[in-house]
C-alpha cells in the first residue's frame, strides 16, 4: 500500500491510527446497483444513459482498492464487485471497510436521521473505534423552525438547542457556504433584522433556510456557543458542499465556495479564539493553506478530494503542503453513505502523504524524523489538540 | 512519440484516429515571419521589440515537434523552420501537419469567411478525414443584424437562420463568455426587453454584439434549436476566448471566464437535455471537471491548453483526470490559423494522456484494459456518441 | 544544490549571478526567537500556543538550507539554529546569506525607514552586489499627506515627490491590490472627485490611505511619471500583499488579489508602453502567465512562493512555464526582514527552474542550448532589459 523504500519510522507514522475528524454515517442496508451508483456519483443523480458512475476516478478506485477487502482481485468489474458486496451483506462490508481504514476515532456529522444510516456510535462500533458527534447547525434550525410559533420562541429555542446539542459534541459544523456563498456579510445582524426575518421564516418553516440574515444569525449564535465551550466550527468549503447536501442556495455559484471568501469572517473570529476548520477546500486548497498560514485559529483539510481523485491525490496533498503549516492540517474522509469512501479516504490520504514525504526525503528537503513527526501531526495529533479528544 | 514502456493495447488506443471536436480553419496562403508570429502569439499582436513569439512554450514546441514533419532536425531555429515552411508551400505544410495529426474527423467552427482560411471540407481533405460544421451563433447574429430593418424581422431572421444553419451542422457554439462573462443572468429575457434591445441593435448593426439581453436571447434561441435537433452547445471558457476571437466585452475580466460561473445556466439546461460542452477551460479545468461530474449533460475538454503548454501538458491533463468522469471528456485541438496547432494539439494530447495513464498503471491504480478503454472514450468514443457522428 | 545530471551549460546558466528585481531590506539587529518567528510567519503574528512557525515549509527550508551556511548540519533543530545565528551576529549572518545567494543586483523597495532595516546600499554591500531603489508610491503619499495643508498642495506635492523619487529609482511599485483589490475602476478619476477626496484625506492624514479615488489618482500619477522616465510599475498580486505589508483595505478578500482582475487596467496601460510587473502572483500564477502572454508590456514572477513553498517550488515554477513567454519572466526573492528569505529565494528559484529544465530536456522537449538561454533570460537578462540596468 505504501512505497517500499519509505523509511520505517515514516511508514509507522503513516500507518498509525487516524482521527477522521469529519465524516457522515454510512448506509446499513444492502444497496442495489442503482442505489450504489447514486451514492457514488458527485451530482446525486444517475449517470447519463449508456454510461456508469463506475467510469470515474472514484469508481476506478473502488474496484482497485476496495475489491481486495471483499476477497476479490483488484480491478474487479463493477457487476462482480456489487454481487460480492450483496453476498457479504452491508453489515459485513461496512465492518471490513471501516475497520480496514485504520481509524481510531470518527467525528461524525450525524444530522442525517434516516434509519438506513449508521449513527455515530454505530460508526465507531463497526470501525472498532471511538466516535464523537459534530452538530450541524442548519439541522438544528430546521427542527426549531418546525416547532416554534413565535419569532421570539424561535430565537430562544435556537440558542437553547445549540447549547444543548453542543454539550455532548466535539465541534459544530455549518454548510452556510452552500446556502449563501462564503462571502456573506461578516457582521452580526441587528436584532431588528433578525426578528423580521424570523417572522418571515415562521410563515414558511418547512423550506430549507436560505434567508441570509437568519443564516448569519444562526452562525453567530453557534460561534457564541463554540466560544463558551471551547469548540471549533467546521465550514464546508470548495466543491462537494451544495451538491452532496442537496441544499438550496447558490448551487449555481461554485466559485463562491472559495474559502478565500471566508477571510473577512475568519478575521472577525480571530479575537474570539474560536478555531475555524476549512473542510474539503478543493480546488481552492492553496487558498485554504494560505488562510491557515496567516490566521492562528484557521485549520485545513482536503477531505473528499483524495478519495474522489484517488490516483491524483498525491498532487492535491502536495499542493496543500506548499504553504500550510504542519500544525494546521487535518485528516478527514468526508465519508458519506458508502463505507468505501471512508476506506478510500484513509488509504488515499496515507498514500498521498507517503508520496509527498518520500519525495521530500529523497530530495534532501526534510529529515526522516521530521517527516515522521509531520505524518503524526496531520494524521491525529492536530485533531486531538484542537478537538480536545 | 509515446513512452516506450507503455503497454501495447494502451499505445494502440492512444494512436487510434481522433475526433477533433473543435477547431477552426487554417491559413491556405504562405505566411511571412510577421504573419506567422501574429498567429502563434496568444495576444494577437507582435512580440515586444527585441523578442519573438518563438520564445514561448508554443514556439519551442513548434521547433521541436513540427520541424521533423518538414524534414528538419528537432529544435530547428525559427528562421530555418520558416524558410523550409515557405519552401514547401502552405498547401504541402498543411497536408503534412493535418494528416500527421491522425484525426479521423474535424468538427470545424467555420465562421471565419476570409478566403485565406480553409473551409471545413478543405480541412477534411487536407487531413484525409471527415469534416463537419459547428455553427457559431454570434456570427449568425452579425449577418442577420447587417440585413434586417425592423426588430421583428431581426428576431424572425435570427430564428430562421439558426434553424437553417443547424440543419447541416453537428453542433452549435457560443463565445458569450468572452462578450459578457459566463455569470450572465441565466433566465430567458422577456419579449419586451428583447424588442427594445433589438431596436437599439439595429441602430448600430455593424458593431459586434455586446448587449446582454440580446446575447442571452440569442443563446436561448440556439438552445431551442439545439434541443429540437438533438445538438450540443459548445461554450468557450477559460483563457483564449476573448483574445483569440478579438471580441469586445469583458476582455478585462478573464476571471469571469471561469466555467464555474456558468453553473446556474447549466442547471437551467439540465431538464432540457441539451448537452453543454465546455471548451478549453484552462486554468479552470478543475472547476470544469467538477461541473462534468455533477451535471449529467456537461462535458469538458482542455482544448488549446496542451498545445500551448506542451511540455507541461501532462499535468493539465492529469488535473482534469482528478475528478472528471471518463465518459465526459473530449479531445480538441482548438486549432486556428496555423496547422501547427492542429498537429501539436493531437500530439500533446496523446503524450499527456499517455503520461497520465502510464503513471496510473505503474502505481497499480488502473488496469491496462481500463486505461486502453479510457483512451478510446476520450479520443473518439465520447465525441461520436455526443455529436452522433 | 542542483541535479547532478544537468548539462554543464544549463548548470552554468543557472548558477550565473541573478538580478533580484524585488526585495526589501533585512534586519541588521540580532533577533530573539520571538522576533525571528514573527518575521518568518506569514501572518505577522506568533504561532498558536504549543506550536512554532518552524513547523512550516519555510521553517523546514531554513533548517535544511540555511543551517550549512552557518556551519551547522542540515536540519539543525530551531534552537540550535537560532543559537548559532546569535553567536555569529546579524551582520555576519546577513553577509553569508546575502552573498551566498549569488545575486549581482538587488532592486530594493526601501520604503521601510526603521533603523533596524538595511538600506538598499547596505543590501548591496552585504551581498557584494549592486543595489538600486524601487519607489513605493503609497509610502510617498503617506509622507505628503503628513505635511500638506491644502488639497491643492497635497496634489502638487504628490506629483513633485513622485518625480523626484523616481529620478533616482529604477522602478515604481504599488500595493493597491492590498488596499482596494485589483479590480478597481481602471479609469482616471475626475479632477473634482480627486479634490474632494483630497480634502477628506487631509482631515485624517495619519491613517493609511484607503480611499479608492485617491489610490487610483496616485497610481495614475505614478504611471505618468513612469511613462515619462521609461520606468516599469510593479504590482503586488496574489497572496502576501496585504499581510506582509500590514495594510488596511480588503485583507478579507484575498480572491481579489488575482492578477486577472488587473486585466482592464493593464489594457489601459498598453498604449502608454509602461511595463507592468506582476509580483508574487501565487496561487494565481497561471492567470499571471496568461496576462504576460497576451499583453506585450506585462511581466511576471512568482517571488515569495518558491522560498515559502520550498520543496514544492518546482511545481509552481513549472506551472508558470506552462504559458508565460520566456522573455516575460523574472526572478525575485521578495526577501524581507530575514536574510534567510533572500538566500532561499535564490536557491529555490535555481533548484525549481533546474528541475523544470531537466525534465524538459529529458523528455526531448527543449534543447540544451535553449534551456541555458531561457535560464539566462529569466535569471537576469529580462530584468536588465526592462529596468535598463
Amino acid at each position: 500500500m505504501l512505497p517500499v523504500d519509505l523509511p520505517g519510522t515514516v511508514r509507522d507514522a503513516l500507518l498509525a491510527p487516524l482521527v477522521d475528524h469529519h465524516c457522515h454515517g454510512v448506509r446499513r442496508d444492502d444497496l442495489s446497483r442503482a442505489q450504489f451508483e447514486l451514492l457514488s456519483g458527485e451530482g446525486g443523480g444517475p449517470a447519463p444513459p449508456g454510461t456508469t458512475h463506475f467510469d470515474t476516478p472514484f469508481g476506478a478506485a473502488v474496484r482497485r482498492w476496495c475489491a481486495p477487502l471483499l476477497d476479490l482481485e483488484p480491478h474487479a468489474p463493477p457487476a462482480v464487485y456489487l454481487a460480492r458486496r450483496a453476498e457479504l451483506g452491508a453489515a459485513e462490508v461496512n465492518r471490513r471497510l471501516l475497520a480496514g481504514s485504520g481509524v481510531v476515532a470518527f467525528l461524525v456529522d450525524a444530522s442525517h436521521e434516516e434509519l438506513e444510516v449508521l449513527t455515530a456510535a454505530e460508526m465507531g462500533r463497526h470501525g472498532g473505534a471511538a466516535a464523537d458527534e459534530l452538530v450541524r447547525i442548519e439541522r438544528i434550525e430546521r427542527d426549531v423552525a418546525a416547532t416554534a410559533e413565535l419569532a421570539v420562541d424561535y430565537l430562544d429555542n435556537l440558542g437553547e438547542e445549540l447549547t444543548a446539542k453542543a454539550a455532548r459534541a466535539v465541534g459544530l459544523k455549518t454548510v452556510i457556504g452552500a446556502l449563501c456563498g462564503l462571502d456573506f456579510d461578516p457582521a452580526r445582524p441587528s436584532r431588528g433584522a433578525v426578528i423580521a426575518a424570523a417572522n418571515r421564516r415562521l410563515a414558511d418553516p418547512k423550506e430549507p433556510l436560505t434567508d441570509h440574515v437568519l443564516l448569519r444569525y444562526l452562525l453567530w449564535s453557534a460561534v457564541d456557543v463554540a466560544r463558551e465551550r471551547g469548540l471549533p466550527v467546521q465550514f464546508h468549503t470548495g466543491f462537494g458542499g451544495p451538491v452532496h447536501h442537496g441544499a438550496g442556495g447558490p448551487a449555481g455559484e461554485p466559485h463562491r465556495a472559495d474559502p478565500a471568501r471566508l477571510s473577512a469572517f475568519a478575521a472577525a473570529l480571530q479575537p474570539l479564539g474560536v478555531p475555524v476548520i476549512l473542510l474539503h477546500c478543493y480546488p481552492f486548497h492553496r487558498q485554504a493553506a494560505h488562510l491557515a498560514g496567516i490566521f492562528p485559529h484557521v485549520y485545513v483539510d482536503v477531505g473528499l478530494a483524495p478519495p474522489h481523485g484517488t490516483a491524483a491525490a498525491a498532487r492535491v496533498m502536495d499542493e496543500l503542503l506548499e504553504l500550510a503549516p504542519f500544525h494546521k492540517q487535518l485528516f478527514s474522509s468526508g465519508c458519506r453513505g458508502l463505507a468505501e469512501t471512508g476506506y478510500l479516504g484513509a488509504l488515499t490520504y496515507r498514500r498521498a502523504l507517503a508520496g509527498a514525504l518520500q519525495a521530500r526525503i529523497a530530495a534532501g528537503e526534510w529529515s526522516t524524523s521530521d517527516a515522521a513527526r509531520i505524518a503524526h501531526m496531520i494524521g491525529s495529533g492536530n485533531a486531538r489538540r484542537i478537538y480536545r479528544l
